[in-house]
């Protein structure tokens, strides 16, 4: 199903000192597999988050940000998958922080340096007791080396983990995991993407990377254009790998790690749009000579959205003149549509307002055919550009998502 | 395939009197049916239109929209499908043109007095000689009690013909016809609405019944969100039923008239709605108590708009959270998701942020399992409402638009 990705081998992750994690079954939705993580962090690790932008934005979203607010410093995040704790009112609260006061006691810290992060089914009590019960097992098995298995253990519609892992400048390791193939169109950021590092980072230097990663990776991306409840994106820097902290974006170093965490980030953002759900293409939008990014990224996503689009590469049909409507689509100002031109690879599609004189029905049939495409729009109005990764609409996923509960 | 939806009846849709239907096979694109039509005006109709918002606009509109603004009369109308002549560049324009030209040497009118409509795939050059070589015998067919040929005549997608019919107060006439199954987001209007009265009505009452009945009708329907290049909803009062022109919003029967338009016009956007690509449910979407219309139409927008929320409607799946999640994305400044009401037909979902106490999973899928649904949404914050009707996303979609051109 998934295009052109295979999931991590655990020797290809680089752990990440002052980072262990620990999974377990606990029974959450489905049985027969792990569903719930333990990420403790050592003391002095600082961690910064974005979250989903949907008003009904999940319990744990909420208490992760009030926790984070609080000045605490993070020692442990709890993640489960199976139940997204969302649309579940003043319980569901309740719910995130028991969940969180559970894992501290077995910890020995307090409940505020607990974040929670939860997945699954909206609008669904979530089984606090099962997730309790199922702690002690993931401390016990708490270790620096657990990442694949950690990846493993957030996976819902997933059908391949994903994790990513490099190696910075000064030798500090970068290693992420993500889990996410529908309900994608991160506003922030995924549900759910975890990146840590053991470099020395301070808190201003750490939010700079966290901005800068998510807007070119986790906040490019679609599945379906539906923005998640539970949406996060964490970056951890514990500062275990020694040297000094690099304090801002003009210190020595930064370049090199802001380098490490945007592959790291991009490569799990890119895993997400090629595991989505029942895709079968991966298709990367770029809009180039924009005014503005905000214009060039209004243009990729009325791309990215288009079911009609979204079909046609399914289909392997180029039937382009829905790339053109869905541009036209795009509500950008005053767009001169005499001035776009429309690429499929490199074969020119359209531009004077319609198909472009060399086109040739057979060139548009070969770039469709593939199962990597590249859709490049050019505006001609500005110096701005995005690039936005998507993926086809496919029966499958008509089929995931009407059997999901089932 | 369509919703509780049936074909009219010729007996059942009134002639307008001064309106003339014509059709012919002139072999656009697909063998064996009719696919060109000709509408026929007396001397004194009024005709007001609403064009699409996509800025690739095709050329058909583009030249309507300038015969309109003209100031000539309009004399008749020539509607093609197969082929939309959209994104055909300065060629298009002239073919929209030309094709107007001989409609009108056929008639003995100006081409100015000629509006141009095409639907059908974007991106492809029109076959202007077959379309001149069709145009004679849709001529020699021009009849007043030719509407439900005329409505056949303009099927792309559409599994079902569309007409609708009512008797105004004062006697007259209204009858409409339309077209649409796919790429139904109308920003104005949708691709095609043409409804007829032979009312006598002054041109400022035109303009307001026509901002009326879109208002309310094409404008508040989606099927894929999707906002074609070619719509255009026209609205004709020939004045040929006699009587004093009804001036404006306060004379004698304007409310009757605007009634009956809206009935007619609301009908035949149900209708496209019922037809969707691939429908198997009619959702209702109503937004009530919100601040102003605006928020309402985001909110029912960001549910009809949802895959996630369309693909549980097809499978009967009471997977409502989906449904808050939708909510929670639609944009609406300081939503408070706790005042928030969600109701399926009588059945309360959700208030207090999250599950009603009250709500049994056997009520959700009993209501999920009709062919008809409404979808309540209370905002608790204002007096407006809206409503906005939709479908399902099945595998037929995916179907329809993935074999669109084979």
């Amino acid at each position: 199903m998934a295009v052109n990705l295979k999931p991590p081998k655990p020797g290809d992750l680089l752990p990440v000192k002052g980072v262990r994690l620990g999974v377990a079954q606990a029974g959450i939705r489905k049985s027969g597999r792990k569903d719930l993580l333990v990420v403790a962090l050592a003391e002095g690790a600082k961690v910064a988050g974005v979250f989903t932008q949907n008003r009904f934005c999940a319990a744990p979203v909420q208490v992760a940000k009030e926790h984070l607010a609080s000045g605490s410093p993070t020692r442990a995040l709890v993640v489960n998958t199976g139940n997204a704790n969302a649309g579940t009112g003043k319980a569901g609260i309740a719910d995130a922080r028991a969940s969180c006061e559970a894992a501290a006691r077995l910890l020995g810290c307090d409940a505020r340096e607990v974040l929670p992060f939860s997945t699954g089914v909206i609008m669904e009590p979530l089984p606090l007791e099962r997730i309790v019960a199922g702690l002690p097992a993931c401390v016990a098995d708490l270790r620096e080396d657990n990442w694949a298995r950690a990846a493993e253990a957030i996976m819902t519609t997933d059908t391949v983990a994903k994790a990513a892992s490099r190696r910075a400048g000064g030798g500090a390791a970068v290693t992420g995991i993500a889990k996410g193939a529908g309900m994608i169109r991160p506003d922030m950021a995924t549900m759910l993407g975890f990146v840590a590092t053991d470099a020395a980072v301070s808190e201003e230097a750490l939010e700079q990377l966290l901005t800068d990663a998510a807007a070119n990776s986790f906040n490019r991306i679609s599945v379906d254009g539906d923005t998640s409840t539970n949406d996060a994106f964490m970056l951890i820097a514990t500062g275990a790998a020694g040297g000094a902290a690099i304090g801002g974006a003009k210190h020595d170093g930064y370049t090199a790690l802001r380098d490490a965490v945007l592959d790291v980030s991009r490569n799990l953002a890119q895993a997400i749009v090629r595991d989505g759900e029942g895709a079968t293409k991966f298709i990367t939008v770029q809009v180039e000579k924009g005014r503005d990014e905000a214009e060039c990224a209004a243009v990729a996503y009325a791309i990215a959205h288009s079911p009609l689009v979204k079909t046609a590469f399914f289909a392997s049909d180029p039937n382009l003149g829905r790339l053109l409507a869905a541009i036209g689509n795009s509500n950008v100002r005053d767009l001169e549509v005499n001035s776009v031109e429309l690429y499929l690879d490199e074969v020119q599609v359209a531009r004077d307002g319609g198909r472009a004189p060399g086109y040739r029905e057979e060139d548009g049939k070969r770039v469709m055919g593939k199962s990597e495409i590249t859709v490049r729009v050019v505006l001609n109005r500005g110096a701005a550009t995005t690039t936005v990764w998507t993926c086809d609409l496919s029966h499958e996923y008509v089929t995931i998502n009407a059997e999901y509960r089932t």
